[in-house]
């Protein structure tokens, strides 16, 4: 078996997982009016591999055996691997719209981050699995869902802590056998997992010994017994308020995630209490990781300086001054992103084997649109005017009292229809001043780790070069 | 007649006004199922002054006969009565949970805006014709609406400019008579002239001689032939989806208030073409609704920042120290805007007789609100963790087989049970991360006017400071 | 005796103190060439309540005997006797064109802390001790400085603590018997204790237990055997390579004040081990002292404002939007810091009788000022072009070879003579990019404490208010 | 002839040039005691190209001859070869110790942009010119200033602009016969020519038609007949008050240079009234020379954040959250400058068949450390204390009577001598509380160009990508 098509991708999830939305059991995610959106955009990675323009960028040869298989599971070894990498995921991004498929560029994040710390660790049999698992996924052409923020309870305390209400805010192994273990928990926030083939779960936060327990790392099939995905709402079929448009919806789905007591097999356990090693997969997880958000955000943000470009020409202001200052903000604030993000591959580090991105620069990138991205949402909505959030609704513009109204006192610049105009408004409310706008500023904020994670990291990584300059420092101040 | 009780003020609503929303025609705005929620909100002003605690607040004395009439229509001669003016309306938007009853706070921004020009213009009939309306307002103690934003069409263009696609995009005097004018075009996001008796019509900024036609201000009532309210839907009930709370929900809709050739008497039109004063009107107004909009902010805030504190703690998070940090950003942002909300009333300026709120100080408060709200949202969302927008819902909440799992995995810090937690996010989610919230980002950029229209007014009326300072440092740089 | 003229202060400093600068002893600090500078800076005080112009505000009546006294030596009971005070700072600030006389205006704050302190504590000698040395300070109209400031070691740790190098980095009681107490240590940067009568030695932050020999507050004249002012040297001189400008130079000098074992007489003891009151006595006195900070810099700042906008005319630019940006921003800077200042006094808190200008406001005010400034200098040095630190010095336009091509080339707009541009470049050179801007940032940050110091008091005054908008937020998500 | 040692390019400075400094007439620059630190500062590239560890790095093939040439003067045609030199400038600016050497880098930024505008324009006798002034550059291994900055007189004018003083703000063309042009005018703050071979004169903007005189390029030798630098004084010892490092001083002057009808042979004009490509020139310029500048802050920034960790840590704060943070913050500043800086020569586009760093991410990268380095100094000069601008001098130092308690009572964390911190303090005052840093501020803003000059190039080289994004944001909008 290689590649697989979008019929088989679907194919695949009917296999009797057991997912709720909206306080009800789901049949067959691949049909349900509101999941299979997410399995539409899902798809978007195996369409491009099916995709003649695409083909090249979403396929790549296996290293030993040349087959083809999907680029996300080619383990980079150079700058110009991440590149590719990079390109593949902003590439995918732009098709869905500002929206990621998602279900194999976090796989490659997750896949790698284990990859590297098994690596480091050195223990023969967690490289065999890694190793077995990755050709598995390689040949199967599996979607993979990313486990990694746990319930938590009280932030402030460590998982093991007895101050905790109970000792299951963080996954952990409850029991173990020859087969394998037993895990319990809850993940929170699992994009896609309702509809991906596997799960990869990782350890969220370094640990202490007390937390042994806690640092396990597998991979889990969607429909093992006792895993229940509990899914958000999500945007799913356009509102009768909206101008029909005919361009498909892309959005995913977040799961709680639940472990009742879950069976895993030992040969798909990367890590079971190695407490010092949950940090290592942990940070290579986030260097990965918050390199592939910074790819999605420099796909979305195009988008949405776009939008803004179009209503501020519509609106007959883009030459005020005002205006194309905040409009330079908004591109300053774009090719930030996007320096960032290709300087994070170009320079990578080396970590058991692989090119992993530069932690200290994928850890600014993804920091950078996160810590600006409620200003960049501020100038948009500026340059719209309030009429962004009172404008009349496509009901009443089908109301033939109305209409004429509409169309006469709602139109901007001489030349372009009002309902042009209506419908750029239209599309900004609904990405940057909605429930799906405010999704998204959260997402910015807490999707791949809080600021305070990012902060954290890069001044973590930064103490070799911070003595290096201090030493500097000391001997052009004269200090022998 | 004198103050009026909730049921007169609703009486007064049926009145055959012609209003629309959804794309249908609206029969009786007072038992509409969306638009009741918006006189219930405007209605909480009449509410005060029937209440013992709040009569002394909302309730003042008619300068002349004594009688009691509303404080909002007591024209301020001095920085007491602006400063009792300002907690009446913190106050009122606190009984309204963070949302302002506006019908009569915005009315007297609008009467007093107009009084200050009939006084410095100087003509006999329109001083006499705003004394008289100020004597029928405060008589039959109504609500009124303010129509201030033109719909403008192309923004870079004067109102009469022939570039505009039409002459109308700007409200002006199409014909005149004995009797009275026909005006002609349409105001935006007018907040709550569906359910105020009266909308007071003021241009929305300073004008040329070319522009005289729409140099008008003018009173009209709500049920005014030709007069359409096409309004924008609102919450007006509570989602399935959230855990059910029983506190009543406050908001407004905005209209687009179209003229479609609507009489207007004499005895109600304030300007008509003495275009040179048209800015006077449109400034006085923002000095006096910039400080109206600080107000309502402040009580608005100070919830914002409850929810903040609920959830730091919640989560257990509220002694570490970035979330502090957060934390202190947030009362900074508050306590500035009390202090300038205060200050702007503590130093007026005295226009036409009557104490003014400082022009700086009032747009300087409201601009620094809206240039850093999003900011403050931001912090407010990064202390909630992701949940805030994946959290299942109620429905799931009800489903027996989920909602151990809910209660168990999602709980925070001991001792604070799960669904508290839920329905703080619940609380947040709804005024900052949602369609409302969206529209309360949007409110805070436009609503009173854009930052840029608060930026030009600061830098213009302190050109004789700049001068004076200037001539300071000539006389300390030795420049004689 | 009552007020003393200039005159009476000078001889008062001619008492056979310690006084170091540069390395040498100084003999007569009101004729050395340096010291002169603050002394005559510090005499502005004294000026002003001699002035016909100013005596009102400079002089008010003893509240028991109606004899004139300073009016920094009046204890404020209401929000008008800190709105009086405030003027008077701000005025005597723009007297001293940008620089605070300083020797009574700190004096109030610390007199004032110690005061609310005694009242506090309620022990009746050390509320007769204060009264007696209140009453001695207005008789005398002395001069007082601050020491606040412990040099402190390691910050990070308690006076106390063992990991010190010796145990003297923080003033402390090394001895004491029937007539009074000893005490070792070290107060830096105590601007114009060299040519104050007194300085007022303060506790500088809360203590434990442990540190209650630190616990010490007290007076101490200063020609004090043991105690040695060692001084940094200022600007005391036009620099030849400057164009000679004949307002005198104001400016002061900080001293690292060191108590080599000094005795101190009871009745001027007014903490001696109540540790619990270390906190009491630093904080009022922060809550004074920045207010008095922010006075000071509303003055500096209207100066810069005036610089800024004398260049931006000179240089031609003032029309265009990017520059009147800029303007509107520092205006917004300025008119926030009046507000803040203001409304710290109108809504101050009464502590052990007095009205204290209120705790959050007076920090944010001072942490408002600190925070922005630096921005504020890059505003001021982006309006003057790179020629700010590059133009030809005085030195070159004496010489005739030179000075017409100077005048020829390095005018600006038409119609300003080129010596003006000149002039104001200087100005502005020795304001904000110099020894003399660089000190006057590191005083916006470490004047009256740092940032972090006034963020903590911020936060920590407003716990009960905290708790309150919690309690607001629980109610709106309908938690019970 | 090929590269020179450092003593032959001394050789060259004396050839009669006409320099004054401090008003007085300089004989030789290269042993004025203040000139000679610049012409020292310079040296640093000659000495590179002898020394073997930075041989290779500082010294290219010529792409013919395979002679060794300055690797400055290499015309980059790849991506790779843009980062060489960006390698060569940080290196250079380590060597001297944050100053840039400066005569060579700028003088490949003007070659470079001379170069790509001959190619543009296409005139064959422009190509021939700059060819072999290339190659006389490349054999003699000149240094070489960049006259950029007119004087401009009234900024908001044009060159030619009747309303300006007179016409010579501009250095233009007053004369011209066949052997060449006579030029009149002057730059201002030109870095270095006082010491530099030649200086190439540049347009420093677009012109139009009526600006033809002013569009000119050429070069000059530094002693041509009418040419005269007047130098602005430079740091060039220590102070007494300073404690001796034995580390040399490295720095720059400024001139103002004056064209008073000096003489350009034909051979040397590169551009005389083909105004259409004043632009060109000047932009390409800003594109090279912003990523230069980038370089050299690189080198900077590393030396400030090195004294900003060395004194954190010996005041014993490196832990404390709040500098931590600030830590933080100055690495994500420097972070984000690298990746910039590196980013704009990995994504170069082609002008003229050379790689020109990318336009738009050099202006970004140079507007990123301009528009943030007042924040930056706040961090680092928050770390310090008050004592940064308030210690005690090196005279105090030797004082015996003093220099025990200064030892004793400025002491910091245990075990780090108290000449160290009081060293390290020194050292950050002066490069960011003094004259100095004042300078290197305004450097920050107005070297290289404006804050507003770029905003301008970044909007205006960005317009393609405006209307690209835009039309995908039509497409999901549904606007066909």
């Amino acid at each position: 078996m290689g590649l697989r098509t979008v019929n088989q991708y679907k194919e695949g999830l009917r296999d009797g997982r057991q997912v709720w939305i909206l306080g009800e059991k789901v049949n067959d995610v691949t049909t349900h009016p509101m999941l299979k959106v997410g399995v539409e955009t899902a798809a978007v990675d195996y369409e491009m591999a099916e995709h003649p323009k695409y083909r090249d960028l979403a396929v790549a040869k296996h290293p030993e055996t040349g087959e083809p298989i999907s680029r996300h599971y080619y383990l980079p070894k150079t700058a110009e691997d991440l590149l590719k990498r990079h390109e593949l995921i902003v590439t995918a991004t732009r098709l869905g719209d500002g929206v990621i498929p998602f279900t194999k560029d976090v796989a490659g994040d997750c896949l790698n981050a284990i990859w590297v710390t098994s690596q480091v660790m050195g223990k023969e049999e967690y490289i065999e699995r890694i190793t077995d698992y990755y050709e598995h996924v390689r040949k199967k052409d599996l979607s993979i869902a990313c486990g990694m923020t746990d319930v938590k309870g009280d932030r402030s305390l460590h998982p093991s802590s007895p101050d905790q209400t109970h000792p299951d805010f963080y996954v952990r192994v409850v029991d173990q056998n020859d087969e394998g273990i037993i895990v319990r928990g809850a993940k929170v926030h699992i994009t896609a997992s309702a509809y991906s083939d596997d799960t990869l779960v990782l350890p969220c936060r370094a640990m202490r010994e007390g937390d042994k327990d806690y640092a396990v790392c597998f991979a889990v099939p969607g429909n093992a017994k006792g895993l229940k995905h509990i899914c958000h709402p999500l945007r799913y079929e356009q509102s009768p308020l909206e101008f029909p448009v005919d361009v498909p919806i892309r959005m995913h789905t977040e799961s709680l995630l639940v472990f009742d007591d879950v069976f895993i097999p030992w040969e798909r356990v990367f890590l079971c209490g190695e407490w010092q090693y949950a940090g290592t997969i942990a940070y290579n997880f986030s260097f990965f990781h918050r390199h592939t958000a910074s790819c999605y955000r420099i796909a979305l943000t195009e988008l949405q300086l776009g939008m803004a470009q179009a209503i501020a020409e519509y609106n007959g202001i883009d030459r005020i001054s005002h205006v194309r200052e905040k409009i330079t903000n908004m591109i300053i604030y774009l090719e930030m992103l996007k320096s960032l993000a290709k300087a994070s591959c170009s320079d990578p580090v080396m970590h058991g084997g692989i090119a992993v991105p530069n932690p200290v620069i994928s850890n600014i990138s993804k920091y950078h649109f996160a810590e600006n991205y409620h200003n960049f949402v501020k100038w948009v909505q500026d340059l719209c005017g309030g009429i962004l959030v009172t404008a009349p609704t496509y009901l009443d513009y089908q109301n033939l009292e109305l209409k004429d109204y509409i169309d006469k006192y709602l139109g901007g610049k001489k030349g372009i229809p009002t309902e042009h105009r209506l419908r750029m408004l239209q599309l900004i409310r609904i990405w940057m001043a909605s429930d799906i706008g405010g999704g998204i500023e959260v997402l910015a904020l807490h999707g791949e780790g809080s600021l305070q994670a990012q902060r954290m990291i890069i001044y973590g990584e930064y103490q070799n070069q911070l003595q290096e300059y201090k030493e500097r420092a000391k001997r052009v101040a004269g200090i022998k």
